[in-house]
């Protein structure tokens, strides 16, 4: 575990409101981790949809594959989540376990059983004792409570060295509306899914289908566009709960994508979505840069994800940053090796606003020294112009240091 | 620059035969590093057929560019191959170093510049001072010599830790027919092509076509079935050569894929790429691990050296090596992310000799003492059963270390 906070954490977090038909409390179950609480229930009022979006591993976890076997209710009660034990590849312990965590949960608050989402992060492979959420489900129930999110984030935090919220708000109807999101990640971060859970909650009414359009459209531009390590977890989770509290309020609901506050909402969702997934980036195991990689001029949207991807992900472009190396050349070779379209000597790279390298070759105008001196902020800004089309991406990354490697060769003991 | 020697080395190198109608020399052309050979010079008999395989880069080099333009001829009379500089995205000034290069060499031997073949290695996008090679183009002519194998391959060395040659020797018509291969690699090392550079000679003679079939054959098993940090270079070159010496003394040449005598010498230089495609991985940047990674029951072979490809070049299953730590979740994790067709619920995972895993969950035997001996072994053997098909696939791969990341966070400087 580490023990010392990112120096690319936020200098301070936004004041959260509280979210009519959101409460929740935390409790030390005692999963893994001593001393910290590590389960989190968040209960949701009566009218809450649900929408998921979940990792496309092949080996995805029992509550990953709970979750999405209960999503098509589009209806939610209570979210539990637990650190310490992402009870992934458990087999049929695995099974049981999300059964008697869902029981505990509705047997205690007195709903139905579907309508319990469970989410689980940390170790691979150990079977979950989930008797333990018994113990503590009581506790839980009593302390509900609105208010204090930054815990909510820390209960659901393994090698995070911060928690993770984001907040935004709306007008809908003359009435003010909040998104309010938190997430946790740190590693195994790639892509479908990028973070390992992100939990988003609004008090607009939204209809399921609505909802789900919403939380699929804003995934790709954030969290499915940052990597840490490029390794997908099996647990990736984001879901997005709608308390429809706001109705009370005359803000009327949102039941169809005509709906031109559909815009104002999917903004807000976006802002709060990409705020977590670059806060997961800043968090990134071992990291102390924070990289923008931006491709244009690619065949297409899609070619430039791609390549973006290729440079994000390539452990020397990594440590060159965190050794302030101004090694264009690794971005070359990562352009080069992504498969996509590509000229090189039509290609032009930027470190910051220093153009390094232009039409297949180093700038004449380069100054080591200008390259170097970008090299030593703690944001980094690579852009790669291809030269062949209007595709564009942008994808946010950290650097790759002998932290990563300490952290992760050591996680388990 | 590494300066302790890989701990994975050869204990011993073979003793490498002359191979008729192969000479080579060395020298300090200064091209980057101070104190060392950086040059080989190799001379071929007339008679010598060339075949080649390289970089599917669409950033490849200039020599790239520049032997896949001459390879179509089939013949070869030297090959010039320098190391500190890759003369990689160099632009025209890297068209016009080959130029120069060739120049050089072919005025100095007296033959035709098409048949001189060029290998570069080191720093991208630094233009390549080729005017440096006519310093010392009469030294390498005057030292051509067939005996020192091992100088040959120190002078090809950029962060290798040591040289790699291998040899093989076969009986062809009663006679001993000898193929010799040398090699460097250390990073950016990943399939398609697997090595940085490696010339392999043989005195054999062999029609091109039939020498380009035996090398693309090979390449699959060997040289793209290693990978170091999954990042492929903008310079991977195989080249291999035959000389026809052999004739002389009563070998036919081989002319066709139906000779038999192809599957003899197929066999022999799968030998020499395998074992040369090994030492590569043993002398991956930082590596303290030797780890083979084999598939099996999968859908299909293609299937399989994909998933194996993903567990090789995950980060977490990397760095859980070098940690000694048996982390097999993190093998179901990159089984999960390769998006191959896998069930969770039928994999089998052992690490040597210890099955730590089946049906979906820990094996009911498992004993953390017995996985973790494995794990301190230096030569590490990872298998996955996938229990859906007949596909299997074998990669090579090493650990992840702190070291890798010290040596590619300052590599330039």
């Amino acid at each position: 575990m580490s023990t010392t906070v990112s120096p690319l954490a936020p200098k301070s977090y936004p004041d959260m409101p509280e979210i009519d038909g959101v409460q929740f409390a935390t409790a030390e179950a005692g999963i893994k981790y001593e001393g910290r609480t590590d389960v989190l229930l968040v209960t949701v009022s009566e009218e809450t949809t649900v929408a998921g979006v979940f990792t496309k591993s092949k080996c995805s976890s029992a509550p990953v594959d709970w979750c999405k076997d209960k999503l098509p209710g589009g209806k939610a009660r209570a979210l539990l989540v637990n650190s310490g034990n992402a009870n992934a590849f458990t087999g049929k312990k695995g099974r049981a376990s999300v059964e008697l965590s869902a029981d505990i949960v509705a047997n205690s608050l007195g709903c139905a059983k579907d309508e319990i989402y469970l989410a689980s992060t940390g170790v691979i492979g150990e079977p979950l004792p989930a008797e333990k959420f018994s113990r503590v489900i009581e506790e839980l129930k009593n302390a509900q409570d609105g208010a204090n999110w930054l815990d909510a984030a820390k209960a659901i935090m393994t090698t995070d060295t911060y928690p993770k919220v984001a907040t935004s708000t709306v007008e809908l109807d003359g009435e003010t509306v909040t998104i309010n999101g938190i997430a946790k990640g740190a590693g195994m971060i790639a892509p479908d899914m990028a973070t390992m859970l992100s939990f988003v909650f609004t008090d607009a009414a939204i209809a399921p289908d609505v909802l789900q359009d919403l939380l699929s459209g804003e995934t790709g531009g954030s969290f499915n566009a940052v990597t840490v390590d490029s390794d997908t977890s099996t647990s990736d989770t984001v879901l997005f709960f709608a308390t429809g509290s706001a109705a009370a309020k005359g803000v009327a609901p949102v039941t169809s994508l005509d709906d031109p506050r559909v815009s104002v909402l999917r903004a807000a969702l976006g802002d709060v979505m990409l705020d977590l997934a670059h806060q997961i980036v800043r968090d990134g195991e071992g990291a102390r840069k924070f990289v923008e990689v931006r491709v244009e001029g690619a065949e297409s949207n899609s070619s430039a994800k791609t390549i973006a991807l290729s440079i994000a992900n390539s452990p020397l472009v990594k440590t060159a940053v965190a050794g302030e190396d101004a090694n264009w050349g690794r971005v070359v070779m990562a352009v080069g090796k992504a498969g996509e379209p590509a000229d090189r000597d039509r290609l032009a790279i930027w470190f910051g606003d220093i153009r390094v390298a232009v039409e297949g070759e180093r700038d004449p105008d380069y100054s080591e020294e200008a390259a170097s001196a970008v090299m030593q902020q703690e944001d980094i800004f690579l852009r790669v112009d291809l030269g062949l089309g209007d595709g564009v991406a942008t994808v946010w990354t950290c650097d790759l240091t002998k932290e990563y490697v300490a952290i992760n060769g050591d996680y388990r003991s």
